[in-house]
């Protein structure tokens, strides 16, 4: 373990995040907001902190797998650590446990929030709080590698543990070529729903707070009822964007490299607007024929909602915990699927549940023949056996660790839905779940213990599992 | 395909059934009740039909997995119909799919009843109704293995697909001969339980189908309270034996061979009595604290409970839908994970858990070192590279199941909790759930689509989903 390199590492992420105060603290001087100052003092803390600890690159620049899961994950919590500093210093959340939870709803993209009311707050604050869904849809040691040739074995490690799907395709021969142009496609399409919310008069701080929410599939709004008082056309461009920020970005990459046929033949992608098509219409019909809603309106709202909750965005129109059971068992099951790998969303990722699909069907073939040979391929290749042992493992840790937060967070005593949707809403990085924790309600009222508990949900959910996992392993931290 | 093999088992397990509804009828003739003619007819169709199906060996008793598979399958929906005539006949139970309901409840041992008034029931169909959960316990085709030397390759096929657990322990090299020593453990046990139950002065009738309930994990009862109103002492006996029989059954065969060291190093039945322990103090600890109950009061109907739901019986002597969240929470987790392989209980199993903790520990393991050689072992000897497949799959197709079913019966409209206590109930073979289908209640009030997705769940359950869902796949049917 080249802790010497770890720590390197995090003190680049902490100067990183300095910088990337900066845009908040703009804001501030903008709408001349004295919460300005809690950022500068957060800013300067996180450049103190991250020079003293990266004073000079170590000698010895080894980094290897275990290197790689574990700087992830700990970046990951000091960054949340040291980005809840202007909620405290501020005043916004005064007490630290719901300024961590609220930072790591943001990182993770989740957009579970503690508060009740966050139309009060100082715009410069609300933006760094939808800042922080920006950052973290794309990660912050990708973008790192995209500036430095920093990690001297194998910047894959770190890609690899950073990045969202059971394997991480190379779109191009160098890691950092790769990040950079995911980075392009994603700030490109960021950019475009900026536009179109302006264009559709949408206020442009709402425009911007709404877009960075939208792109990093988190969630957090400006006002208190969500998406639900901005106009039809206005939730219907977030609706399209919170779908095309859940596609695999290969397939950006595809269409960009003029290789549309390609682009359509990636089967996570079809299976994904396959799922889309197919929820929408069920839900519609539901809330037609129990009378909820007019067809129209119901189409609407049921197309937000799923790209809401599919790509684990979380925004809402309407107060879907009030929904019919059906619509509402949909969207629960959507919670725990989530959007395709190698996008911004989280949840289990279609892309794994593809490859289950193909795993079941491959052991019953052998069940009814023994001794046949069959391979699991996707796109057309033949898949690596260690992807498909892996996802056979994820969906185990995912199970053991959503079972085990349930239980953990029952101690609070709250209804068994609370809690099954609370954490199906933070291992997922959706957000608002169902019933207390519905759309129009918040994660204050439970314990200390409990938010703990749905802060390491929310981590290991946007880490996928693992880099967080093997924090707790003895062996990782040997000297070997 | 060998079809005609099929029909032949089939048309036997018919036969078999016929001789199986004898004991029903000679409590009828006990009771002096009329009920028994319905018993009597419903023998007679079955013997007509095991006879016409079955009437001679076929040339051909060619006999392989897939045979294996879909004759169990089939079996079990054939006995079920068949074993559903004597409550329609007797009008205990004039709806058909009720009375499906209650068969396919019985012989999966599930103990799931859409019955809410059972004291009314004639005693004959009482004794058939309870007598099924005897029956299924441990398998008719494995009893009829037995008997006959039917099949003609493999009859391994056939005991693969009806035991339950990742892999069946052949105890003796014939396969007779292990059902055999299996099935004299089984009657041991159950005469012993009997005979407690009578010298602790239960009713013999009572005595009798409650053991019956207790030796299959089903947990149909006699009083419309099920264990409610018998003593504390008639309750801490079948508290006993609902975890005797939760118990993998090599455990017993090795304490009859004298080999108790090796018994009890056997890692499942140590990890599942662990969580019994632990899970009975944490629910005792819990009730005490919530001031639910008296401390001896807790530790007693803690026990049972934890007893009852982990191995799958369903039998209570409190309505514990009514307890504190923390310990309903414990309960529904036990329902899913269920009892030991190889044992009368349902569920996911103690040895399928514990195959995927050591999974996990071994990916771990590989993460940080990529070229480390890690085997997985159980009991000390290494594992099959299959049995570890085929359990991820088998999580796989549990869960894919679980949630498609939860869905679906999400159509009905009920609570979320209602729905997926259901599912969980149904399919790990447990009987009650929370909420709408709490023990205190029953599963009259759902729909007729919903209630053949909870049919299909029990069977699904007990025969451990892979025969159950050959049926649905094109391949099975090919000529081949």
């Amino acid at each position: 373990m080249n802790r010497r390199m770890c720590a390197f590492i995090i003190g680049w992420v902490l100067r990183l995040e300095a910088v990337l105060m900066v845009p908040a603290m703009i804001c501030a001087v903008y709408y001349r907001e004295a919460a300005g100052l809690s950022l500068l003092w957060s800013a300067l803390i996180c450049m103190a902190a991250g020079l003293v600890i990266a004073w000079k690159r170590p000698e010895d620049t080894a980094f290897y797998a275990r290197e790689g899961l574990v700087t992830v994950a700990l970046s990951w919590v000091v960054m949340s650590v040291f980005g809840s500093l202007p909620f405290v210093f501020s005043g916004a959340i005064p007490n630290p446990v719901n300024a961590l939870f609220e930072t790591v709803s943001g990182f993770t993209t989740t957009g579970a929030s503690i508060l009740s009311d966050v139309e009060s707050l100082p715009r410069c604050i609300l933006f760094w709080r939808s800042f922080t869904h920006w950052i973290g849809g794309m990660g912050v040691l990708v973008f790192l590698l995209t500036l430095l040739p920093l990690a001297g074995g194998s910047p894959m490690n770190l890609m690899r543990a950073e990045s969202p799907g059971p394997s991480v395709g190379r779109l191009l021969p160098r890691v950092q070529s790769t990040a950079k142009i995911l980075y392009k496609i994603y700030i490109g399409m960021t950019l475009t729903q900026f536009v179109l919310l302006l264009i559709a008069r949408m206020p442009a701080f709402d425009a911007m707070l709404l877009t960075f929410g939208t792109a990093g599939t988190g969630g957090f709004g400006v006002l208190n009822d969500s998406l639900g008082s901005y106009t039809a056309v206005q939730q219907g461009i977030v609706t399209v964007f919170m779908i095309l920020f859940g596609v695999n970005f290969s397939f950006y990459f595809l269409i960009l490299a003029k290789n549309a046929k390609q682009a359509f033949k990636i089967e996570e992608i079809r299976l994904y607007l396959a799922i889309i098509v197919i929820c929408i219409a069920a839900i519609a019909t539901n809330l037609i024929l129990t009378h909820t809603d007019t067809p129209l309106s119901a189409m609407h709202h049921a197309a937000f909602q799923v790209g809401s909750i599919m790509t684990t965005t979380g925004y809402s129109t309407r107060d879907f915990s009030a929904w019919p059971e059906f619509s509402r068992t949909i969207l629960l099951l959507l919670m725990m699927l989530g959007a395709c790998a190698g996008s911004t969303g989280g949840g289990f990722k279609v892309a794994r549940l593809l490859i289950l699909f193909k795993t079941v069907r491959k052991e019953v073939t052998l069940l009814l023949h023994p001794h046949s040979v069959k391979r699991i391929s996707m796109d057309g290749k033949p898949m690596d056996g260690d992807v498909i042992r892996g996802t056979q493992v994820f969906l185990t840790v995912y199970v053991l660790i959503f079972l085990g937060s349930f239980l953990l967070i029952s101690l609070d005593g709250f209804s068994t839905m609370t809690n099954f949707s609370a954490v199906a809403a933070t291992i997922g990085n959706i957000g608002p779940g169902l019933d207390l924790v519905g759309p129009a309600a918040n994660y204050s009222f439970f314990s200390v213990p409990a938010k703990l508990v749905l802060i390491l949900d929310m981590l290991a959910g946007r880490l996928e599992l693992f880099p967080l996992l093997v924090l707790f392993f003895r062996g990782t931290w040997k000297k070997f």
